[in-house]
């Protein structure tokens, strides 16, 4: 029996603890035995069972050949706990849930450490301590503190217990219902990345929801969200976005949270989908477990209200939908059947006077020629809304195409709200919150497709396959500390780099000489192991044009500490600017970052960040993502640049962190692209430093 | 009797209009009588009456000494509106409500301005064609179809009857309470600006909410929305923001949309604060009535659960609030107060044994250090969350801070609501929604304290008033057409504007002379009236840098079209490339644009707008925007760059377009900004062309 069958589908379950009045393990029980699950077992000293269910002083008592207790739910005093799993353990118990608090999340990972080796011992799985419990509505298995929710097709993990029990009290409001739920609290065994994986294969659950603040392991939940995130959707909801948001989370959890946009490149690249809160996660869950896949980006509105419709379209247009006008053909279609006043564009306007079959039969219209529909509806006290809802309802099954509904507002809709309900078709809050889930639900499809197409070609599966599992043979870079910025040019272009032409001078008339040889503008840089940024200490000298002023250049280089000599290199002039880096993000190890370079990283921080390695799809969307992207393509009359050769030096960049696992940072930045291909004009290089490798890295 | 008394506080109203059952003018009445207001009388040729209401068949008809009729409500055919109107105008009725739908909004605006024209006769004012009527809930007074809502201190103004309706729906449920309502459809006669000036004197309204599609007039719109604004909050939603929604409204109102950009610089300007959609409406409508100023930006999050505080702490952030940690005075207070498991950072994390006493006392405690405070309250069916929403009430009271709740969620929290609402503590579905509207408290105390300092200096006085209301004599362009760039330059310079040192020349050796006299890398340009972008047909030679090159250049122009010479110009290095434009919106006439110059123009779209002309704090503040903001202050170890140079720049452009309003265009990009001061390096202008000025004048 896996973990995961015994946690959610036990054959007898385990109470630990005072059954009391008002106490935790009585809670459990009665949660237990109200939603329909009566194998259940009290374990506590004084032997104390209610309501029927039996009770033993320990598991050791349980008598020889009862139905095996495969879940322990435990509530019992911090310092006992190891002492019950050893227990519990003994007597063959699978899955144990550690209700408990007090242990890593008070200071004590210690006592936390002591629960997870007193349970592997026995093979004992430990799901928290510090949760809430869990739930499998389709088990009617309910040991957990919060509000039961309705069943359904969700299944809900949070690392936040309250969080998580706030959502399921919201549950039957917001017309979602749950599969499974799991509260792992401080996650000191079982956590996010095996619930992920567990969850993937679960057939009760057609959407997962995620709510952490950490995570355990960047790369194995990046693999385990991507693994998930190809079967079924995966909504996650991740905080601490902000410093403070991030101290909270430090004070919380007892470990470090990832920085935010690192783990939001990560989160794009699994194809999981980003919630920014609950009521965004509800809207998500409702729309992906309700709606068929949304194949296109052609959005209808049908409304009978102007105003409404107007803000929906215009959150449809930023959210990625396109609400074109209909075809004549349409259009014609519609002027038939509609009155003169109503209006025929999209949004399409039945005004006040539509009936359920002005619903219905536009719908269905409509939906021949578009992807996805919203069905607007705004009531007023002496309109009945239920029939025109049925209108919506008999379209969305008539079609078999996504229809989502906003029936506002109050009292007036709620007539509408059970028909939609019983006809699978979501209801939201506004009309712009409808669109942003068909707009989800579209952004899925499109991955899906993208991922399929990947697929297709083989090369495509090696490269796409190395980002997951990369493969690639470690090795040492060639020097003890961090190299010079010539030295790091050197390497770079032995490794097939295009790197810029350039001359290292240690002497005023190898400048000269170099100016000459030349023979246009020159950069000149000092190179120094003492100063860390160039351009702060006038370190960089700009558009050199002679032999004369090279020497000048060099002596005031060799002034401000150009202790190694200095770098020069031709000038660029209409070159467009860009960076490769790398960097080492402490969750998820090297993340490759393609921007606008030069100044303008600074400035606009156009950037587009991913988890090395990436392949050349991936390198390519990164580019694609930039606001600066349209300068690659040629302006004011320049011609268009090499984008495949910066392609190529973003895949193999990404790369190298891997190839060079001591690489802590690397910045190309400017690498000059023009037509002609790149050039890497300036390199910095930073490594592990080899005294407190295991402090530094990640 | 001013309209807006004889509107709201009508002595008496008739309802023209059949009232048979199922007829609007039935519906009327009934909510009328049912609001408790029955001064009523009906009009209509049967002299039907119901419910003990009088009836007569005209308002000739109505007797001597009765009751003045202040207010008349027209639900009869479209047709015979101009009839009714004649009638109540004769008989001295003051302002008519027109629901009767049928007129411009139909393709009818002939029929429309004949109802104005009668009216006028008469001095009478008009609300509607197309409206859903209006709403005093201190005069009980509901002449409206909509559901009747509950009283309270906010005004809400909208141009879709609809949308009013679902709001009106919609306020119990959301905790808002309403004094006015007006919807005024077709606006023939009274609109938003209009209803912007009345409400701002009305005592029995602290807020206002507004919804727009379209509106009347700019200039005047934004003076009313700043007038407004000074004394009491505006709330504005305005619809219409992407091509598909502007596409709606179009169809909707028969009015052209101004461009959402501008429109949104210009809510700015006048101190109004803009919602996305209905619920943050509400939000904002809640927090605005319910709370004291938010007078400054340190917010404290307590809260019994680290989840939601983090998610909350996130949101705060990106909102403009610091959730800055505790000194540690307060700390220390805080750690003796509160039992060790507890985090006393900022969330501070009361955990799940939070008590009343508990959140009163620790908020009162953290008041006196913050400026707000957030209170998150994740409830569990075996919590009673009423007497800790009495703990947050009580702090609220004793402190008189703003404190905004967030009790969540579901069955759970619902005991907390009543209490909550009884304080005047406003509650939000979710912690980010609180943190939202605390930031727009803060965000109007901010407004207001710099609109006073600016009121401060004599001068800003003068320079801010002229932004209202421009007493600028306007004059005449000195050119017949569109002048030649080297004409808009010596234009520009005459008015003392720093333009860029050049040489106009129209013979190859006039081309060297000039390389010859700059004596450094020149910029050439062709000048002609058929090239419009120059870039795009090489008509720009950069970097050119010996005499013989210039006469090279200068026949390589001319053969691409150069018909009126070349302009030429030193080569800028190491300026700050920066745009100043003029443009003209077809709602509120010129625009004054502040942007990052050059290529980032285009790519960037790094723009800062507001209507002109501008103060120089405004300008100031315009240039402060931007996201190239730090390019100024100097980067890569050059000096910082002369901004009270530009800012001269930009607010003498935005006067540039009242002195000469024949000005369609101008465009300053870029302009070479340095230490030294600006250079205006490239100039467009275009001129309202003087055939057809009436069309193309705003």
């Amino acid at each position: 029996m896996s973990w995961a069958n015994a946690l959610f589908r036990p054959r007898c379950v385990a109470v630990v603890g005072s059954v009391s009045e008002g106490k935790i393990g009585r809670v459990l029980i009665d949660q237990l035995l109200h939603g329909g699950f009566s194998d259940v077992v009290a374990v506590n000293p004084k032997r104390q069972g209610i309501d029927g269910v039996r009770a033993v002083s320990s598991f050791g008592d349980l008598p020889v050949g009862s139905r095996p207790v495969d879940l322990a739910v435990v509530a019992t005093p911090a310092a006992t706990v190891v002492d019950v799993l050893e227990d519990a353990g003994r007597a063959g118990v699978q899955v144990a849930v550690i209700i408990t608090a007090g242990f890593a999340e008070a200071g004590h990972p210690a006592a936390e450490d002591r629960l997870v080796r007193a349970a592997s011992q026995h093979g004992l799985r430990l799901i928290g301590p510090n949760c809430a419990g869990i739930v499998n509505t389709k088990w009617n298995l309910f040991p957990t503190l919060e509000t039961r929710p309705p069943s359904g097709d969700v299944a809900f993990v949070s690392q936040s217990g309250a969080l998580g029990g706030a959502v399921l009290s919201w549950a039957e409001e917001q017309g979602v219902g749950f599969s499974k739920f799991v509260s792992y609290g401080n996650g000191a065994d079982l956590t996010d990345v095996d619930f992920l994986e567990a969850l993937r294969e679960d057939e009760e659950t057609r959407v997962v929801a995620l709510y952490i603040e950490t995570i355990s392991d960047g790369r194995a939940f990046l693999r385990a969200a991507a693994d998930l995130a190809a079967v079924k959707p995966l909504i996650v909801i991740k905080s601490g976005r902000s410093d403070s948001g991030s101290r909270a989370t430090l004070s919380h959890t007892g470990s470090m949270a990832g920085a935010d946009a690192v783990f939001d490149a990560a989160l794009r690249q699994s194809g999981a989908i980003r919630a920014a809160g609950i009521e965004e996660m509800f809207d998500l869950c409702r729309g992906f477990t309700m709606l068929p896949a949304v194949e296109g980006r052609r959005l209808a509105i049908v409304t009978n209200s102007g105003g409404p419709a107007v803000l929906a379209a215009d959150r449809a247009e930023t959210s990625g939908l396109r609400v074109d006008p209909p075809t004549d053909g349409l259009r014609d279609r519609l002027k038939d059947r509609l009155e003169p006043f109503c209006s025929t564009g999209n949004p399409i306007d039945l005004t006040v006077q539509a009936t359920k079959d002005d619903y219905r039969d536009v719908l269905i219209d409509v939906l021949d020629e578009y992807d996805a529909a919203l069905a607007l509806n705004v009531n007023t006290p002496y309109l009945d809304s239920a029939p025109l809802a049925c209108g919506v309802a008999e379209a969305a099954r008539a079609t078999g195409k996504p229809v989502a509904a906003s029936f506002m507002a109050g009292v007036p809709a709620r007539a509408a709200l059970p028909v939609l309900r019983a006809a699978g078709v979501p209801n939201f809050a506004t009309g712009e919150r409808a669109v942003q889930v068909l707009a989800a639900l579209a952004q899925r499809a499109t991955c899906l497709a993208l991922a399929k197409a990947e697929r297709v070609s083989e090369a495509t599966i090696a490269s796409a396959d190395s980002t997951m599992q990369p493969h690639i043979s470690s090795r040492l870079l060639p020097w003890e500390g961090n190299p010079l910025e010539p030295e790091a040019m050197e390497w770079l272009e032995t490794l097939g780099f295009p790197v810029i032409e350039r001359r290292w001078v240690r002497a005023a008339d190898e400048a000269a000489t170099a100016a000459r040889t030349f023979g246009r503008s020159i950069a000149m840089k000092a190179v120094s192991r003492s100063i860390l940024h160039k351009t702060d200490v006038g370190g960089v000298i700009l558009d050199v044009s002679s032999p004369d002023e090279a020497i000048g250049g060099f002596e005031r280089l060799r002034a401000i500490g150009a202790d190694d000599g200095v770098l020069i290199t031709p000038m660029f002039r209409h070159a467009v600017e860009i960076l490769v880096g790398l960097s080492t993000d402490l969750q998820f190890g090297p993340v490759i970052a393609v921007g606008s370079g030069g100044i303008l990283t600074e400035t606009m921080r156009d950037l587009s960040l991913r988890v090395a390695p990436v392949s050349r799809t991936e390198a390519r969307r990164m580019i694609d993502e930039l606001h600066g992207r349209p300068l690659l393509d040629g302006t004011r009359g320049l011609p268009p640049c090499d984008v495949d050769a910066l392609t190529d030096v973003v895949v193999r960049v990404s790369r190298l962190a891997l190839e060079y696992p001591d690489i802590r940072e690397l910045d190309l930045n400017p690498i000059f692209c023009t037509e002609g291909g790149c050039a890497i004009a300036d390199v910095r290089l930073l490594r592990f430093s080899q005294d407190n490798q295991e402090e530094d890295s990640p």
